[in-house]
């Protein structure tokens, strides 16, 4: 699918913020395939996509995750989860796009996930780090992006921890997956 | 068992400085124990064995966690969880004691679980706050502990996993899931 139409579907189903949002993250998503060579085309698609169900009614979600059978544990979290693996689902359904890649950098965008491939990590730390993302620690990993794709996402999932924590809210249990994982692999 | 008794078979497994340790998490265990109506003898007798394995040699440990059938992921993580089950383990082979919630409290004193008893809590914070603790943070916990349990133990795990970040340490599941059973029962 080229650029154009994806944009065109996505931008039916975003706010203009957010679909503003989901051009930055395009383009670091780009920007990061080519510097750690991942596939550009793929990272330009996942980014896309990455938030078409973002705004998509939870009730049609929380349907969606129990009649796909996703992991029930998703409904006892914070419904912000919940666009990623729908996202995900729909992207297929409703978009046509099958890159089963694509598909899951859009579904562990938010969590991560243990073993993340390199076009799922780029996802997540574009999203993360897009230039319309303001919020403190945000410049710090920014920099690590530029030299140490790793790194990056370590800061990024850990600030993402630490952010739950200070409100008590619960982590989702494949977060701390993804952060034992990571760090496992540095030492 | 009588306090002394306990304590003189204690004090052989540990050095001076863990058994001064043992002392001040026994004195607050004690406190804390009569202020949140929990069973003070119960309270002082797991604060008292809560270190019992703490200097057992490493080969030991790990053979006992395999034998007994434990949780085989604590071999995956910092030999430092393991005195905690070992210890419940050592406690009742060596010293005879056999009270399971005694029990429980040493075998949760490093990592929490969910659902945890009132003992199993206060072992925990007692261990965390007693007086020769100095560390950043403790303060504040020792003075949630005067009239919120729960919210002091909140607090201890949360300063347990930032702690763990900041070395980017992996942090053991266990650890995880009591914050999230903690903070939900808050809601």
């Amino acid at each position: 699918m080229k650029r154009e139409e994806a944009l065109e579907i996505v931008k039916k189903q975003l706010t203009e913020h957010r679909y503003q949002h989901t051009l930055g993250v395009m383009e670091t998503a780009v920007t990061l395939a080519r510097k750690y060579g991942a596939d550009e085309k793929r990272a330009e698609l996942a980014a896309i996509f990455h938030d078409y169900a973002k705004f998509r009614d939870k009730t049609e979600m929380k349907s969606i995750i129990i009649e796909q059978k996703m992991d029930k544990e998703l409904l006892e979290y914070n419904g912000e989860l919940w666009h990623a693996p729908v996202g995900a689902f729909l992207t297929e359904k409703e978009a046509g796009i099958t890159d089963s890649e694509v598909l899951d950098a859009i579904r562990y965008h938010t969590s991560g996930r243990p073993n993340m491939t390199i076009l799922e990590k780029i996802i997540y730390l574009a999203d993360y780090i897009e230039p319309g993302r303001h919020f403190p620690g945000v410049e710090e990993v920014r920099e690590m992006a530029n030299h140490d794709l790793n790194q990056a996402l370590i800061q990024a999932v850990k600030n993402t921890i630490v952010f739950l924590l200070k409100k008590n809210q619960r982590i989702f249990p494949l977060t701390f997956l993804t952060y034992n994982d990571l760090v496992k692999k540095e030492d």
